[in-house]
């Protein structure tokens, strides 16, 4: 495990997992999960093991990854690639051109085994950087 | 001497704005949105300002911001700070403390001026660093 001295209030990211997908063309990759994201592999960081505790098979949650392939001077894109739509501001579109591109994508867990999750419904390339995962939220009273 | 869990490749986010709210103080603030976060406004750097074309009043969107009081070297909390509950990995709650603490706050535009963004429904503190806006995800046919 890497130890970074003096760095906590540093606003630089810490992969803590990778992706690993069938999918590794990106130009092949649908543009949301519920477009058909196949069954992936989240593989995380032993480091970072505690922080899985308690995560169940069946929940929904919020994966944040980086997009690393992502061209970050885009600010306004065609909608969904498509050159007959006008332009419009990335704030208003799913683009993973963006000046901080980071990936939100709602996936369910199917399985955890130690450090790797399996989850169905994600549309990120193999080798993706992993950010965070959060739970999806539920209504309050559920919290 | 701190020790963060993760590895750094040299991802930095870019700030691109800050959050302009009447909630100063972290422990009055709620803990979600939907709990009661005021109106706020998101004052964007001018030089991202294309980016927010298109943005219309009345739309969902989530925002993303860097949770700058946050401990990252955190993994396992108690939900909701309760110490009754057992501890849990962060990565099953909404804890602010987290390996990268990018915070999700779905909230509604109520007004665009220029670069600032008026919102409602927000829990982050005055000064919360912007990462990314991204429009809310409805039925695919609707996109």
């Amino acid at each position: 495990m890497t130890c970074l001295a003096g760095r906590v209030d540093g606003y630089e990211v810490r992969i803590v997992g990778r992706v690993s997908s069938p999918l590794t063309d990106l130009s092949a990759a649908p543009r949301q999960g519920d477009e058909g994201g196949p069954e992936a592999d989240l593989v995380f960081d032993p480091a970072v093991a505690e922080a899985l505790r308690e995560l169940a098979p069946g929940s929904e949650v919020e994966l944040l990854t980086w997009l690393h392939k992502a061209d970050r001077t885009t600010l306004v894109v065609h909608p969904r690639g498509d050159a007959d739509r006008p332009e419009q501001g990335v704030f208003t579109t799913r683009s993973p051109d963006r000046p901080n591109p980071i990936g939100l994508h709602r996936v369910a867990v199917v399985s955890v085994d130690g450090t790797t999750v399996h989850v169905s419904g994600l549309e990120a390339v193999d080798g993706t950087p992993i950010l965070d995962v959060k739970p999806a939220l539920e209504p309050v009273a559920d919290r």
